[in-house]
């Protein structure tokens, strides 16, 4: 493999879909929260993307079978009380270096904007190393109409405490270029384990900004189930990229989307 | 150099061929065993890799002669009780960037495919990081018929307990996209150095699965001579590669292919 | 985004002008005494750099709003005594890698030179790690002649006791391939908070040398605002940057451009 | 600067001329060497090159001059006993990454092939960590032959105790596959400091080898202006390559070349 590419697994018809992204990160907020989003709407899987970039290795899950590092497409139609058409966007892993990351996230462009895609949300969470009480959900967006909207829904506006690291970032700032507007909603979580609580924040906001719908009864047992399935490599690799990017010791708030 | 390239040594026809990958790994488990093999049974080289990926140096061997950074590819002809023939891959290092690593693989499967090889082994060690009393052997395939077999010859299945790091995992994971299955198979060893016992394990489970018998008696004696021939730099590549996957302290189950 | 591109936002008319460079570094030095020149003398924004080799993420400003990594181009005309036209870099990140940096720096020299460029200016902190009593100036240029000016200016000659990294030395050295002469001023800093005095020393000398004039008084007022602005990211991928150029403990002179 | 390129200077013909390279590596043993031999039999420069994997950064030499980071190729004309002609590379810097030094060195080899070069010899030190009693000169090469030529010079064989890291090795190693043969001379040194007895004991050695004459009176006189000249980023970059390859602590026999 020379380089990062798409393969197609189905060929879709979508209307103006609107985009959510949550690949790992921090204690699996946003993962969690669009793994459970899948489930529960029953999107189906239509597109899968591969990078040189991803982790020189492979998973193994429960049965001991191989599965590649890959980022994942699932659509969804006519979702929620506004009938809306949905791209969301999971996967197992984030590209490494720079120039991989960037280069990813326009492969990741390039197809939702095939499909119409001018709104994105993209979901991660926020490390405060402090345990939690009351979970917040924090967020930034691409213009103030959006950040107003923000306010609305008690999301904590992010005020130049700190980027936005990785793919939550990136889609984002890269997505302006291309005349796309959206949200990054960040579920507070006190660190590293697998944190239904703040997926389950998380979702509350997301829910109530795209009038959807999920059952979020059942997070906290995928959670558990999660924290069964996820492999030390994972960690291993979401430690790598902490390290790559934070200064040890570091104990105020933090991102990786 | 500025690309990976592959130079064929010789023609040969193969019929079909199964793969085994042993490039080196922790405690050169999978390397000790491949490198049996092949002086056992008397495998020819056929090719050789050069890669801009492979760490910048030379080797020196015991007799002060530089020798280049390379992967070799090995045949054999109606080997064992199937009269199977094979394509064995060792060398002295592996691919140090993700992308290397991934443009590496890339090279390897373009040339086993075109010999016709569907099936692939790859062999590696699994640092327990304690003292191993009784040596297992671990396992992984990329499907449940492989894993089954693997549990009727008491190989330990891995478990959702980590990746497979480096050329053992991604040549499995990468063929799988071609329409190859295999198996990953791990000597457990405690540790750092040239372990034999592992090799032992290792090699009695793979001639049991492939049907083929190799003479390990002197495997002991090819441990030693490996012990005296591995350079220091060999092994600083090694701690390496360790560095940049594993957390420092870390004492769990761990892999590097 | 796959390669490091300009956009183009006015098309403007320079005369030869004369290029300042002041791209995040050290103290900020550089960078605060460009944005003061920028707003005092009202240089307007022309082009604006992207490049898949900056930080992977994008900042988060004061109202929560998201902004791309990028560094930004403005121009003055017939500014200062001397009537000269300018063309002023600017941003929030530089290259992280070896290669990117390179690379960044070719497409601005190639940008500035189709303006008529030849004499550069790039600006900059020297850490001293020390308190600082009465903040010095620390200079470099390409040729003898230049030199001999700094003298004149009281500039204190950095005489082989390190290199200058990062984007103020490699502009300086790849534009006199191309036949461009110019001068490296640092403001001498005790360390890695917002430096309104070393920029304002800074300030002091580039007006005299190019013989303009902007108001200073608001300087320290620019630098409270930038120390609220800058957020934890920026910080932290500077020091990303001097980490990866120190060694830990080192107390002497040095010099991120 | 996206690539890699060599700047000719000056047209030159030359007839088979003996290759060898001196860039910087520790105790700046080859180095101080080959500017010696350069300067005391007036070697004439005649190509420069210049790459994106260099450092990002410029040098600021004793007069406050900045200089890029560059390789540069000497020629000399019939020199020595043996009337033979030489290109001598020397330089500030070599290549960051793998993938750079390969890039570069495949650059090297090219340009000197192109002259007729089939005999190679690379210049470096080799750090005990301990005192020198005795200057010992060490060695390896490309084939039985050379390696016996060592003997006879009393060049102490390298034995499997490490890799030849850098410009040094690689040379040498990819030199082989284009039909070049060559040796790797290493002065030993107990350190980092700039090391005039090693540079002489691998110049008599040199000299015995090639037949020729270069007074090494000034040598140590060399070394101290070379001390003098060398900025602290050159050692800072030197320590950089060292982390990149030794593990901490580590006291036994090692190299970069």
């Amino acid at each position: 493999m020379k380089k990062t590419y798409i393969n197609m697994l189905k060929e879709v018809e979508l209307d103006q879909p609107i985009f959510i992204e949550a690949l790992p990160g921090i204690g699996h907020v946003g993962k969690l929260a669009a793994d459970h989003i899948i489930d529960e709407l029953q999107a189906e899987k239509f597109a899968e993307l591969y990078s040189p970039s991803f982790p020189p290795q492979v998973m193994v899950n429960e049965e001991g079978i191989i599965e590649n590092m890959k980022n994942e497409f699932y659509y969804l139609k006519s979702a929620g009380g506004d009938k809306r058409d949905y791209i969301i966007l999971v996967g197992n892993t984030q590209g490494l270096s720079p120039e991989g990351q960037y280069e990813i996230c326009g492969f990741i462009l390039d197809l939702v904007e095939k499909y119409g895609v001018n709104e994105i949300y993209t979901l991660g969470g926020l490390a405060t190393g402090q345990p939690v009480e009351k979970t917040r959900v924090f967020g930034a967006a691409t213009n103030t109409e959006l950040t107003e909207k923000l306010k609305e829904f008690e999301v904590v506006l992010r005020s130049a405490d700190g980027g936005i690291i990785g793919a939550s970032g990136l889609l984002l700032g890269m997505g302006t270029l291309r005349g796309m507007e959206g949200i990054c909603l960040m579920g507070e979580t006190p660190g590293y384990f697998i944190d239904a609580e703040a997926a389950k924040a998380l979702l509350g906001v997301l829910m109530a900004l795209l009038n959807i719908e999920v059952d979020t009864e059942q997070l906290e047992e995928r959670a558990q189930e999660t924290r069964k399935m996820i492999s030390k490599a994972q960690q291993m690799e979401q430690e790598m990229m902490e390290r790559m990017t934070l200064k040890p010791g570091e104990e105020d708030l933090r991102y990786i989307g």
